[in-house]
């Protein structure tokens, strides 16, 4: 069914008056309100406004004009019904069969600091929204049905089938269409709900709404979940920082697996908390050997010796360009993933001759700001993003003895690594480098022995290295353990109610402490 | 500004009837639609046809009726502007003060397995959303305005204020339920997006739709999230199984934390896995001991010796009614939290001694089936829930030697405490208890030495316990560690490629080892 009438009324104004004219060449003929009107007649179209079409004034200062049958029941007819096309006929009610309507989006309106309440309600539109959604309703069969256009990113592909196709739209066409619509509609009432449920009574804005819509798009399926019997499905959120995993290119390399992800994800975002050129190996959701180097091979080199037993089929990030000496030290081992920021083309020809290896590319951007979730049985913890970085200013040094400028530097390198290893969380670090990751411990002095006993299998000598607890030690044992296994500087929250113990025992064995003040539980 | 007309078209009839007896008493003048005015005219009321009201007959059955200025004016007009009401006025348009319209769930019409494409479709409101959306946006402020009322458990409230206010709704009043209009479209337009993305060309649904929509309820804000400069919410999924933590009933105690919450889940999730009287114990996200018992007390005194130094500050979790000898045997050590489906009232008394310690009741019932998810920067990994159980008959025995009754009663009992145990998990066990657990670690031969060391550093016998591994042994050197240690049965998944050379280890030492057939994965 040919398309002879279309209504335009759009918010993002993008390619929309080609759009109109390649309409108007095709023999449609133009309704339109408002200012795309106006765009429309000031570049010489001929266009009707819906209130000489209705018949009936566009009143309350625009509140009310598409919201009347004739262009309702234009859009809402069912084409291949008899009965309503010649309703319709009777009530002098001409077919609709495109209508291009785009939302301005909510959350932009909101987005404005000075936004008041009252403008906010007043940028809620009615009409938009009914006849998106009552063109999708409709959006019919073979027999015919209504185009709905909420996207300018459509307009191209819709000119090319109507040119090709008799000025017609394929029903597949226009049921794609409509599911987009309701998309588009679904998101815009969500972000309204969202907004209206955060607002406090004293006008503010609180964290977390009453009410919390999150909106996803598909990114893949997956071969299967965290385990083989589980289906699972990688989404991305819409409008996510470029520097998130979410935002991933693969170079080469099988398709990733759920868990591929998630330690990818765990690497990278370890990998971006250092300044200069580092490497990160994840196993199982945990840094297994993270280090500091002059090169990345150099970097790679130190983080596979912190456990090379772990570092077996482990995920490999580096916040540096990969070169060909990198990427010749990472494949003498059996790994899963590579992420880095680029490659050097040597880098990628050495790479290409193992081609299991999914190789990654991440924008090195921030990924932050977003809010973090903890799934539960019915219910989801949501919470900020755990953001927060210490500098060697705010640190409080709690001993009587002061860490050496080389101490203090592995303590910072040491408290960047534990952010990043599940709790409790015990690192043992020198040069720039982990010599033993205690990780996911139900108690901390266990952790602390864990990664001592991990540095010892690994031949790694643990005298003399410097150690990061993820929270305070609640009693003076865990201190204990450091100080036995040789470790001469500590860094930690402080904060437990034992602290003048723990500090005692630390004096007595001449250690260095430092205190950052908040702590890095991550579960 | 009183009520003078309403417009009453609802799908949830719910107390309809008297709703819009009580209105009529107060003098409002009622509109209404289709099946709605059939109800209240059967009752002998006295009620307007919208299409009478405009003067535009009902058409395309029915999917054009309330689209019309005279509605749409009626309800969009601002009653603060003199403006606007001189122009509905010129218009013979009449103020519609109180919009009762709520839609049938779009989720309730495709439950039904065999709701085609065309019937869900059909089903979805245009009119509907429109007055729910118009009525919102035209709350209005302290001048007057409109109420929505979408949800029949309002219409008690709304009649109360009416009396009580001289038929007036508050602006207020106006505004919550404004906020819960716009709420219940967000999640009518989610649920058809969700379900049209799902739609696959073949004409059935993924599992995974293209566009996925999340709602949730708060059920309360956190003093903080996961560390204390992280701020938080728990949110609960509408229509989540009654089973899972987000259903939690608390009796005494402090607020609950975010770790407590998460925690909690963990403990929950994993004693409800038991058919007998079970206790658990969670520390970090990880059970730190887990036991059966012939009463609740006995139960918890097993996990309690697996780990005391862990326990302390723990979660503890029953599966049965917590009776006085249970209450007085947690409450010698310090706990955080107690979750059970119910507690005597002596035990409660017992308790109550204890103010500090949060008590919960969970309903006993599974939690299960609902998607699981996973937070990545800028994404989601969602799947379906590890739902997956094992029983005597599905195990294959793989070494010369059978399991005994008795350890192969460990073994299930094994297995079924590994499912929650972060991975890379080991978990020996003896006598309905465990012995040592393994948890979170980046190799599977370090989480076996670690459960040992943990065992003898509680001074447990580990020689003679049966073991379970969460995945397979990449090598025989994890199953090494495990004879080495005196385990005489293990249980695993079974599946790498050197099973061969890890069930002739197991041979060698005379280890019964019975593979299940799939993973556990829980990271």
């Amino acid at each position: 069914m040919k398309v002879t009438q279309a209504l335009i009324s759009v918010s993002d104004k993008r390619g929309v008056l080609e759009f109109a004219q390649a309409l108007q060449e095709l023999g449609v003929k133009l309704l339109s309100t408002g200012g795309t009107a106006a765009l429309l007649r000031k570049a010489g179209m001929d266009v009707t406004d819906v209130s000489d079409h209705t018949g009936f004034p566009e009143m309350l200062d625009g509140r009310v004009k598409t919201l009347h049958p004739k262009v309702h029941g234009g859009i809402l007819a069912r084409r291949d019904l008899p009965e309503h096309m010649d309703t319709i006929a009777a009530h002098d009610i001409s077919r609709i069969d495109l209508v291009v309507v785009n939302l301005y989006p909510f959350a932009q309106t909101i987005a404005r600091h000075d936004c008041t309440l009252e403008e906010a309600i007043e940028n809620i539109d009615i009409g938009g929204p009914t006849m998106v959604r009552a063109a999708a309703k409709n959006h019919g069969d073979e027999a015919g049905g209504v185009g709905i256009v909420t996207d300018p990113d459509d307009y191209e592909g819709i000119l090319g089938e109507l040119r090709d196709n008799e000025g017609a739209l394929s029903a597949k066409t226009r049921f794609s269409l409509a599911v987009k619509a309701f998309t588009h509609t679904a998101r815009y009432d969500s972000a309204i709900s969202n907004y209206l449920t955060a607002l406090t009574d004293d006008g503010g804005r609180q964290a977390f709404p009453e009410r919390f819509h999150i909106a996803l798009d598909k990114v893949q399926d997956l071969r299967y979940g965290e385990n083989p019997h589980q289906s699972a499905a990688f989404y991305r959120e819409p409008g996510a920082a470029e520097g998130g995993i979410a935002g991933y290119r693969q170079l080469q390399g099988k398709e990733l697996s759920y868990n591929n992800i998630a330690d990818s994800d765990a690497a990278w975002e370890c990998v971006k908390a250092f300044d200069t050129t580092a490497c990160v190996i994840v196993k199982h959701a945990n840094p297994c050997g993270v280090a500091l180097g002059d090169s990345p091979a150099a970097a790679y080199r130190k983080a596979f010796a912190t456990d090379p037993t772990s570092a077996f089929g482990g995920i490999i990030a580096f916040n540096c360009e990969v070169d060909r000496e990198a990427a010749e030290a990472v494949s003498a081992q059996f790994l899963e993933v590579l992420i880095a920021p680029a490659y050097s083309d040597e880098a990628l020809a050495l790479l290409a001759a193992k081609q299991n290896v999914r190789v990654l590319t991440c924008s090195p951007g921030r990924s932050g700001g977003a809010l973090d979730f903890k799934r539960v049985a019915g219910g989801l913890l949501v919470q900020s993003a755990d953001d927060a970085t210490v500098a060697v200013a705010d640190l409080k040094i709690v001993t009587r003895r002061q860490p050496t400028p080389t101490e203090l530097a592995d303590l910072m390198f040491a408290w960047r690594v534990a952010k990043y290893v599940k709790s409790n969380a015990i690192v043992y670090c020198r040069d720039g480098m982990t010599v033993g990751v205690g990780a996911g411990q139900m108690s901390r002095v266990d952790s602390a022995r864990i990664a001592a006993i991990k540095a010892g299998n690994a031949g790694l000598e643990i005298k003399g290295t410097v150690v990061a607890s993820d929270a305070f030690f609640p009693f003076r044992d865990g201190l204990d353990v450091l100080a036995q296994a040789g470790a001469t500087a500590v860094i930690q929250p402080g904060g437990s109610m034992r602290d003048a113990e723990v500090i005692a025992a630390a004096d007595e064995q001449d250690i260095a402490m430092v205190f950052t003040g908040f702590r890095h539980f991550r579960h």
